[in-house]
């Protein structure tokens, strides 16, 4: 099947949401837009819509984190939906049961929802792919390859920040070869049409077809930061290398850590992202983390909204499906 | 205590729910009742009714077991009720508390609801036992005791697929030693009145004592299968067994595991049943599992009926008695 | 900052909940009584009201306490909250993140109250001098320090029973070294003008300066219940003890072991409390627990209204807060 289609349904609708690579232009905008209506929600006193009231969300974590699974689990509950956190490790998959009879028998409860997080690049598309008509899959990070919910809220948060895409110089910096943020960011800032991706980190952390994504590639981070808007720092991801990609960590700051000597090359009013959790004096002074160019904890107010948005897109194609049956 | 009558109150409504044994015919055909109107909600969009709207039900898990926990979990937020999951192992326990102490504080915290699993036989009952006049306890399997619920939504799976049970032929078949789910099947059908319950497996894993409990054994597994209406396999319970019951997985295969062949002995139309999770190969082979005889999903879907139906009995008992005080 | 001041807003209302140390005996007053109104709550058929709707209250437990994180979980879903459960210790801190990188990230999530359980003492001091204006801090035990729900519903069960503080013997009894529960008593009791305080245990169990206190100091028990109205009993706690403060749990039990014949030196009518788990045999009797004089279960029931109590109270700030913004 192909893995670009699995996600819309025959109107074009968002069904799934597993990957920003293939996804059109307007249907970025469509989510941000709706993200925009959702961001007031959690600044009410009653932070609640009942727009996905008895429906059962299940976030299925087959690696843990508690960070991400905490952020559906209160995009779902403002939307007034059941959550059912379900920690696959320690689950039935240790008596035996395979993962298709798993996700089967959660669909004949009837939930509605799968919210993924998985170690295997393929794996939200392989459920997505498995599972009932009546069901979404929401992809929350799948090995090396997409973390699509949260290349949106980065997207959101330079939207809201900086407006018009066409004019921007983006930067990502640090591991490029083991962040499935990264590739869903590229694919994100590409269909947007941004002015120019670069991406910034030693030969060993960047991927060799890196510029047939239609990047740059800098292994000098001060030539890569002249003049950008946005600085991306990626976050070192130790527990997801196992070779000898790094000299040490205190060598990686002083040539990748952002600094505000590095910093100050960019332009004056460029904004400073990372997906979290940060590692202070790794990838970024906490200086930078806190200062007044960071908006990272902006990127996490943004990715609540972000959620709220793409889990009722895939629930109005469910709606419409429930509705021709 | 008398281990029957426990579970009713003076008028003889389901007060607690803790085995099958003992229960009169009625009762049984009011739970599937009243599960066939709850097994609209699921399928509703909003699948919610607000009838235990404000009780507080407590999961309360000796041993391990999402699976269960979350059928339950989703009968009680489909009722609206509030759900507290305490896996005891973890818990006041370990701090030296006694296990009444714990049942006593959580009765204090005025929780409507014990949901309990546990390894020993007889454990629900000792609760059922020991808690104030306001808690019902429904058992979610004991030991080697009882499994209540899931022989109803059996049940309640035959008689929608099968309707009258005086006609019906039923075989049960694999572990029958180790299995309260047997046990519990036995004394449902047998309430109910089925023509014939037949028990299959090998003579370690059939108990000595199982033809006082009016059922035909077999040890050939083709000759139990002849003309039955129903089989229903068993789930080998490794972790359960701690002797040499079994020669090796693929000899008890090749003897006891339902292979086509050996399903074409039964009757056309026999449906095949299995309480999950399901060792593929083992006790049934993979194509029997999603053949177009199995049900085993359509088990799955009206456990969560079959579950709404019995918390939302034992609270009418529990409503009359608060009414009466 | 002052410790005593921090958890008061601009109008004297309660912003946090980190200590009875300098609260006005009008504010543990107001507590009590909101509880009262809250007591009735718990006991009605639907056990809700939606006075937090809305709001999502984080349990941040970095040691863990099924109990007391049960209490609060069920305090703020009957003021129909969101609960977030987060087990730190398995939680980002792991990932190299700082414990503020991950209260920020919270706060940027739009939740509304932190209740903090933490080894260290001054830690919920810590966390709420570093949130965002729009966060409510509930202590629920920081290391030695400070454990003031508790001690709110020791109060609350107390004024039910006795009725007028100022006539009032009340003796602690057991390991005060280590008792962030008893600190947090001995406050409010002071503050709430009872008669006499007295703190009976051994050399070794006894702070240092504890008649700076005001209390009264025994290390005979006999001599120490004499004539007390209220014979409160601390849990030895095992846990915290990593020296030889004791000689053996059973000879502790001979000396400070509530019993029949020692009880019988208080008052005919005193009442018996325990902040809970208990241990049989060890610091009191079973059947002085379960005797006609003890009040633990009591204390249990009062502690969900005293929680939603608090609760309630440091949200009317909070709300007080957004209106002014």
């Amino acid at each position: 099947m192909n893995r670009h289609t699995i996600q819309l349904d025959a109107q074009n609708r968002l069904r799934h949401f597993l990957t920003i690579e293939g996804l059109k232009r307007s249907l970025l905008i469509e989510i941000m837009d709706l993200a925009e209506s959702f961001s007031g929600v959690s600044e009410q006193s009653v932070k609640k819509v009942p727009l996905l009231r008895g429906k059962t969300v299940v976030n299925l974590f087959f690696e843990p984190s508690t960070r991400t699974r905490t952020t559906f689990e209160l995009a779902a509950k403002r939307l007034s939906a059941d959550v059912l956190n379900i920690n696959i490790a320690a689950s039935a998959t240790t008596k035996g049961e395979t993962l298709l009879d798993t996700l089967h028998n959660l669909e004949a409860m009837h939930c509605d929802m799968f919210v993924v997080r998985h170690a295997s690049s393929g794996s939200a598309h392989f459920i997505a792919s498995h599972v009932a008509p009546h069901i979404s899959v929401i992809n929350a990070g799948d090995g090396r390859h997409a973390h699509p919910t949260q290349a949106m809220l980065d997207m959101f948060t330079i939207r809201r920040l900086k407006g018009d895409f066409h004019k921007l110089k983006v930067a990502i910096v640090g591991d490029l070869l083991h962040s499935r943020v990264a590739r869903s960011q590229i694919h994100a800032l590409s269909t947007l049409g941004v002015d120019e991706i670069r991406v910034i980190g030693p030969r060993t952390l960047i991927p060799a077809a890196a510029e047939t994504l239609g990047v740059h590639v800098y292994h000098d981070m001060r030539n890569g930061l002249r003049d950008v808007d946005v600085v991306i720092m990626l976050r070192l991801q130790y527990e997801r290398m196992n070779g000898a990609f790094l000299p040490s960590e205190h060598e990686y700051f002083q040539v990748y850590g952002l600094t505000e000597d590095k910093l100050a090359l960019a332009k004056p009013d460029a904004i400073v992202m990372h997906p979290g959790p940060i590692n202070r004096g790794v990838e970024i002074a906490s200086d930078i983390a806190d200062g007044r160019q960071s908006v990272i904890l902006q990127q996490v107010t943004h990715g609540i909204a972000v959620r709220m948005a793409v889990m009722a897109l895939t629930m109005r194609s469910h709606a419409a499906a429930l509705e021709a049956t």
